[in-house]
């Protein structure tokens, strides 16, 4: 309990310190990921007041005793009229003259409910100040993000184990995400992707009606959330015997895969990260059958900044990141590959935290 | 097939009718859900262009043959480029002078790349016109809900069976999403509350590690998603004798559920159908008991507008809306019991459409 209230102090220290050249004494947190990152307190509809002082979380009736046990080292106003309403009354309680929000999380049409109620209140807009300090992991959410792997990894075994011909994609979704929740899952970290043979041409499939047959080829892209944090994890699985294009193209997947995690390392461009897998595919003459970005961050969300992708991508992986890196292979109308691993950023090169078996002869059930 | 696309096309016409008074040749729609509902295309990442001609997909290299099979009957348009790019590409294209938005769902930031973006055309703000239409379902979204409903009854019924002493409150969540996968459910509608004894006096418990005793009381709030709609349904069961201020509390309950049931029907303002079910419980004395609305619209999202409570909500229940009826007293350290059931307000009246068993002593395992 201690250590998670530090947390939080930590990440409030670094707020403080982000927000100093601006001309505001308080943010705004609005979106209910960033109010959890810096509160610890998991409930929606409730918003946080940080300034240089006391904290506060406008919250109502619903979440009254679970903000008492979430986040007893902060504030807490219980609501009965609107957000905006209670927002207004704390910000001039407090005699604040001027108010930060982040533009990406606050809409047209709330920043000007604001400005109604906020009358004599500057609004100034700081952009993706807490996603910004999300981007680095500290030790407590290395340690859930950890926690979610083993549970992810123990399920995936446990879900070999069940996989059997004649199953469906719907079926096998069902059964893999049972057993992330039995493994200890609070929930899972996004809706599985089952994708058996032509389904997998489609990177983002969605599990259908398709049956497991002898041959096939069965992709599984899935993740688990433990304490608030997820990860993000794909295998392929082939139900006996491995064609040869199948084989080829595992191949080189694996080795372009091998390439950006070999790339990963603090101060390395996003842009080269991506580069170092793509030239291996693009070498094979395959350039269109990988159109999407190599890899993202993840943590409280399974896509989080940075994006690592062929355009577009600025600035640098720093220690501390925790990044997907995913090349694809997708053949229309016949299969798709995907390996994706979990790696740290660290401040002298990367660890990958993922452990879970990909060579190809393992992956044959 | 046919039918679906007949459906968006439906939901077309009523959005250019609603469009018209506006100055606006189209309307960018950049919510997934609202694209999902003018489209049928369940990807993200995506906008949609609507105009008074040719609709448009703006997605990209990952939903490409997703958008084929989802949406064939719009114009697809495969982006290498940001999503604001393209679009500004394609505005360009079709010389359009101005471009209405939604302020709900557009963030301060995007509207700023936007103007910068589209220079020459004029943005106007419409707010809520999609997610206003989508209020008053129709008999395809009518028809999914109730399949959404035949599971998650169906897997509460299988849930049942497999209650036993001594499993603790995430366990038996994972069996009931477990069970509502196996008998058809696509996803979860949301995460499942299940909460034993004191821990259902908090209205949005998580489940947690507590145990069903003997004598408890296990509240149970679940939804199924089928063809992209959910349901929303709670129920409280007794594990063994129920002690006589918990019988006193469901049957308060009970009758205040029935009396906000009966007052839904066309036209009658939000407020006193909340009022109808709150003044059973404040006639016990239990306002403080009972703090939460009296329930919600849903369809493509658990939580949709209209919204019923005792303050801040304006309008009338309309045919074609479904809503909860979720009243509950929750008492602090001791027990919760809210009972919610899904209910179509009609031309004439309403229609109860869940049917699971709510009666007290049916209630008990």
């Amino acid at each position: 309990m201690a250590e998670r209230f530090q947390s939080t102090a930590d990440r409030i220290v670094r707020l403080r310190r982000q927000l100093r050249p601006h001309d505001a004494a308080a943010l705004l947190v609005n979106d209910p990921v960033n109010v959890s990152y810096l509160s610890g307190f998991t409930g929606d509809d409730s918003w946080l007041l940080a300034g240089q002082g006391k904290l506060w979380l406008i919250t109502d009736f619903r979440y009254v005793e679970q903000a008492e046990i979430e986040c007893p080292q902060i504030g807490r106003i219980m609501r009965k009229a609107t957000l905006v309403e209670a927002l207004a009354k704390l910000v001039h309680q407090k005699r604040l003259t001027a108010l930060a929000y982040d533009p990406e999380t606050v809409s047209v049409y709330l920043r000007s409910e604001l400005t109604k109620r906020l009358k004599g209140v500057r609004l100034v807009p700081v952009r993706g100040v807490v996603s910004g300090l999300r981007m680095r992991k500290d030790a407590g959410e290395l340690r859930a993000i950890a926690a979610a792997l083993r549970v992810a990894e123990h399920a995936f075994h446990e879900f070999r184990k069940r996989v059997d011909l004649g199953m469906t994609e719907q079926r096998l979704a069902a059964e893999l995400d049972h057993q992330m929740r039995l493994a200890g899952a609070e929930a899972v970290a996004f809706p599985t992707i089952i994708a058996i043979d032509a389904s997998a041409s489609m990177p983002h499939a969605r599990p259908g009606n398709r049956r497991l047959k002898r041959g096939s080829v069965l992709l599984v892209d899935f993740g688990a959330q433990v304490a608030g944090y997820v990860c993000d994890l794909t295998r392929v699985l082939m139900a006996g015997k491995i064609a040869p294009l199948v084989r080829s193209a595992y191949e080189l997947v694996y080795r372009a895969q091998a390439a950006g995690i070999d790339k990963v390392g603090p101060g390395v461009p996003l842009i080269e990260v991506d580069a170092a897998a793509r030239h291996i595919i693009q070498d094979e003459g395959l350039n269109d059958a990988f159109q999407h970005g190599l890899g993202h961050g993840f943590g409280r969300q399974v896509h989080e900044a940075p994006s690592i992708g062929p355009r577009g991508v600025k600035g640098n992986l720093e220690a501390g990141m925790v990044v997907t890196i995913e090349p694809g292979v997708y053949l229309k109308g016949r299969f798709g590959i995907r390996i994706e691993d979990d790696v740290l950023v660290t401040e002298t090169g990367h660890r990958v935290l993922s452990h879970l078996e990909k060579d190809l002869e393992a992956m044959v059930l």
